[in-house]
């Protein structure tokens, strides 16, 4: 069973009466008031050897770990504070280990001004394993979800799409066939260590409808957006926003596309808004330190298409028809 | 090392500065109002092969791993209203797993009036891990910390001591040397699913100066409220509240009582309160389904002296000198 299809089937009921949790439709739960905000609470697991590396520096790892947290927070507009952390230890585990991540852990408080909160240290005859449950303060009232797409909205991609996934396939330890054969050392920090898309609270908070952060490809969450919004879109395929360096393995390694827009670990924020906004939205996007990007609009059609007249792709590639109906 | 030794040098640094975490000294952190009351939180984690066996019925499991977030509020005197809830799951897991799990969850959502409100569903390679961040309502603004015993206060402790750790011997699938010859249901039902004592909370709220849950053992969780809030104690040890069950056990094997007084899952509640409010907390006790005992004075000794004149134990056993200083 995929996560998803268990947590729709069994775990979703649990929160049918809850204030809040939105049936578990999003990531993140928006509870009641707190001093100057909306609480809103993430929670997200980190497991050696399925979202890590078992060999990878605890450090960074722990400013991963806290930075996917962050990033559901941030696609929402919240601010983090503070933070509930679960450790996992192997009893291998080493004291400069503990000592490293923790390091990792206070870099990042000072970056994002949160603070830990409590927690639990148990031993696992298992791999790491990190559990984060992140607090924010949420300052509007309106909570945007990933069902609030609305016919006409235009559709924004913060940063640029495919750096997680093309850094999973540059890790040293991948073992997968990884398809490229230039490998820069820009995809693999961002696989390392995302950048959470704190700077967008604001645009967020005035005027996203939908949004969510892009955890598991962007064409899978935009598909996300659309179903939970009952409606379709027309993506743009050749406005999506790629670096330099990913520009150029594609256009030495055309297959590599599908894995760049399937792939995970962008955490980058996927957004729709009312195309009355587009000339406030681009004015704030100016002082942004990384780019927003128009690449679709939002549909009455329920599947999602994707316009690439001047590529002509093998869309069939994608998993998606060029018209994918739900 | 020790996980409380890693907390007190890695995790505690990190809290330094956080308002309501109390630097890690206490299990639950209290945040601002929402609502009408403050916002308790606390999270736990249980790991298979360490807190659970794994062929342990995962109704009842489920039912577990929220009982000991459940405890750890109702100590503070918190009333949880709902909880986030992250499961690493096994690759070998079955569907029928996860549905029994889940109904052990609405079980106890029924049980305690909770509801759940986010988490994550992961895979692991290791053993099925839970990890729960409980929230609950603290209705009155003084928050009883484990620090906070005063000196001349009595103590008290909830229910029976001795029944999770005598559970945990009577496990069939326990490996270790059990040293008891009898075995009750009763202990088994403990230790696979204890009782928070949320009945406890008028009492809690009113009157307990420090209080926690027992997770550890009585004598350590005692000693834990006596180094935070630097004093000692005089524990009458023929005061200790046990079973029928667990009195057979004893008067039959005496070289049981360290594992008793020193073993976990106890899920009970100590805690301290002036003496003046004795009465009341005796007449307030009628009511509760489980008996409320008082087991000795906190007093400034900065040590554990135990009394147990007729009984002639041998303390030694119970890694305790007679004075126990720090």
């Amino acid at each position: 069973m995929l996560e998803k299809d268990i947590i729709a089937k069994y775990f979703s009921p649990l929160s049918a009466n809850a204030f809040g949790a939105d049936n578990l439709n999003d990531d993140v739960a928006v509870l009641g008031n707190i001093g100057n905000g909306l609480l809103a609470i993430n929670m997200d697991t980190l497991v050696a050897g399925t979202h890590f590396f078992a060999n990878d520096d605890p450090t960074i790892l722990a400013q991963k770990c806290l930075r996917v947290n962050i990033s559901d927070l941030a696609a929402k507009g919240a601010v983090p504070f503070g933070y509930f952390l679960s450790v996992a230890l192997p009893r291998k585990t080493t004291e400069s280990f503990i000592e490293s991540f923790a390091q990792g852990l206070a870099i990042d408080q000072r970056n994002f001004n949160i603070s830990l909160l409590g927690g639990d240290t148990v031993k696992t005859a298992g791999p790491f394993t990190v559990t984060i449950t992140i607090l924010g303060l949420l300052q509007d009232s309106r909570v945007p979800r990933r069902g609030d797409a609305k016919l006409g909205d235009d559709i924004y991609v913060s940063g640029t799409i495919g750096d997680g996934a093309l850094g999973l396939l540059s890790h040293p330890e991948y073992r997968g066939n990884n398809g490229i054969s230039a490998k820069y050392s820009r995809h693999l920090s961002h696989y390392l260590c995302p950048e959470p898309r704190v700077e967008l609270q604001p645009i967020i908070s005035r005027y996203a409808n939908a949004t969510m952060d892009i955890s598991d490809g962007l064409l899978g969450d935009l598909t996300e957006i659309l179903k939970r919004s009952e409606m379709g879109a027309k993506l743009d395929i050749n406005r999506i926003p790629y670096s330099q360096e990913t520009q150029y393995i594609l256009a030495n390694e055309k297959n590599i596309l599908p894995q760049i827009l399937n792939g995970g670990d962008d955490y980058e924020v996927l957004f729709t808004a009312k195309p009355e906004h587009s000339l406030s939205i681009e004015k704030l996007s100016q002082n942004l330190p990384f780019c927003l990007t128009k690449i679709g609009t939002i549909t009455d059609g329920r599947s999602l298409e994707i316009i690439d007249e001047h590529t002509n792709l093998n869309i069939e590639q994608f998993n998606l028809s060029h018209s994918h109906s739900w």
